[in-house]
């Protein structure tokens, strides 16, 4: 994959006229707390002082993992193709939140280890059914990674929306993720490795055992796409393509869980600038993602204790993103509202 | 004012049935985190497993403070009328939040220090143009206190709808609110102080020396609707009268700021089932709101940095209430998905 070039946002000339125009609002200043950063950050990226929140999707990404033999998960495999029929049904919480918050939902087969045929509502991008174990080899050659990639950037430059959230689900993406987390951020994996969709304490250690070992199998590998590769999943290299080229389009990009997170690692060690375009939705309550996002320095907006995935967390973000869009837009100034400002040496 | 009878929402056949129909949803176990008590919670205030939000509201009330004599406030008492216009031009950040998320606003003069005459769309129920300086005496006489209480229980009991959110607006409330606190909560004055709308370091001394005297001064006051006249406002008192009556009639409240706690503060000692009915919208900027909320053993949805009262938090929380009764009622089972559950032993 060509990667797509990412300018980063800075315009000093923009940010100030930002900032007069949320300061100038009748408020104290700074009283709107992350509402005002993320105004800010959308005008940045939006190159306007005239903010939008235009037909806003979420796609989530959906692929099996050949680590699941290695009895890594509470859940058995089949749960990825029957949690993606229940996308379809719109039975799932994504689609719940979505439908709420006025979302498009984009439901991918990035790789899922099940024959769906062809499907009304469902967007057929298998790269292959599941990924290899990565405790015996890697998880996908490099052409499959690069495929996945290529699918993802070609997803995300169809959407006519300028916000895209992100979502997965794959039984035993979370290993995957802790894998990617431990390679790309240098955190010890007993420090990656959470329970998931529900591991016992023992499920946990067997997890940890299980990721040190291919590790240690695959020392050798540290190239961002080597990583991704060796261990990854293909919804995760998807959804790494998908950002890139998101971020190349000036969309901004609502980053959800532990997983999605993961697949950010990736895509900014290929292209840094990336980051200028996220809002963090949410700190999901896997062990680890809270570590993930302090080393991005992310200060994510929601914090409810959710790991779920599904880009659920995006989806609840969704209504802040049009509070900071409304606020800038729509709230009265000082003068137009004739309200006195600060006294002067209080 | 006769003080409406609370019922304690428990219920632990109910409580069954809500977690059954909860952890029957295609997820993990707990994984909607906060939104799972808050659907729980819901349940047990409106008595069912069929939960919804029916015709929200947002009440904000205003009030003026005389011990804005004792230069405690960043902004001068003329911006509360003027915060007042703003509201009913719909100019300010409650009217474009309250807008987006589909409450009603209500905007009621419990005492502002303005004569507005009649105005479509101001609730006039001012006790008094201003409370007194509590530096020198009392705020308010009892009679004015009982008078606050009765107005807000009236105005909730006319609420058509079965979740209300409360707000404020008030040059000089944070004084009143901290005094509070430090009265009802025992918490010593220079935690309850904080910057309020933008006082210097300087300004947070003065006011913290205005209410230590002050508090020195009415030593002998201990009973709680005795503290509320004392040190409280005629916005303050009207909403803890509107919450008792509010949770009396099993509407679920939704706390917002520093403000709107210390109303609570209020309310909970003269009916402590009270906490039953709220829901915790955000935790504020604002130094000793979080003390506050910790000895409420409440855990607010939001955490955004925000300062600004209004009802702006329980405004942007309502989203999140949605999503509980949307989950609860939308989302599929195990079984009509025919998805798998948890493999046993992991």
């Amino acid at each position: 994959m060509r990667l797509p070039s990412i300018a980063a946002v800075a315009n000093p000339e923009l940010a100030l006229r930002l900032d007069a125009a949320i300061n100038n609002k009748t408020k104290p200043l700074g009283s709107l707390g992350a509402l005002e950063s993320l105004a800010k950050q959308l005008g940045l990226i939006q190159q306007t002082t005239a903010i939008s929140i235009d037909r806003p999707a979420i796609i989530v990404f959906a692929g099996d993992h050949g680590v699941v033999a290695e009895g890594i998960s509470a859940f058995p495999q089949d749960v990825t193709w029957q949690m993606v029929e229940n996308f379809l049904a719109n039975g799932a919480a994504i689609n719940v939140f979505a439908r709420q918050n006025g979302a498009a939902l984009h439901i991918v087969d990035a790789g899922v280890n099940h024959d769906f045929g062809p499907r009304a509502g469902l967007v057929d991008r298998k790269v292959a059914r599941g990924t290899r174990n990565f405790a015996l080899e890697p998880a996908m050659t490099a052409r499959q990674c690069a495929t996945a990639l290529e699918h993802g950037a070609a997803l995300a430059a169809d959407l006519p929306g300028n916000v895209v959230g992100f979502g997965e689900m794959g039984i035993g993406n979370t290993t995957a993720a802790a894998a990617l987390m431990h390679k790309l951020a240098g955190i010890s994996v007993a420090d990656c490795v959470g329970a998931g969709t529900g591991l016992s304490p023992q499920g946990v250690l067997r997890k940890q055992q299980v990721i040190e070992a291919a590790v240690e199998r695959h020392a050798g590998v540290t190239d961002p796409l080597d990583v991704l590769a060796t261990f990854g999943g293909f919804e995760i290299a998807m959804m790494a393509g998908a950002m890139l080229q998101a971020a190349a389009l000036r969309k901004t990009l609502l980053i959800d869980g532990f997983i999605v997170t993961s697949a950010l690692l990736v895509a900014c060690r290929l292209a840094p600038a990336i980051l200028d375009y996220c809002v963090f939705a949410h700190c999901s309550d896997e062990a680890g993602h809270r570590r993930m996002l302090e080393q991005l320095d992310a200060r994510p907006l929601l914090q409810l204790g959710m790991r779920l995935g599904e880009g659920t967390g995006a989806a609840l973000a969704l209504p802040l993103l049009h509070a900071a869009v409304n606020f800038l837009n729509e709230m009265a100034t000082f003068s137009s509202a004739s309200v006195s400002e600060k006294s002067v040496g209080e």
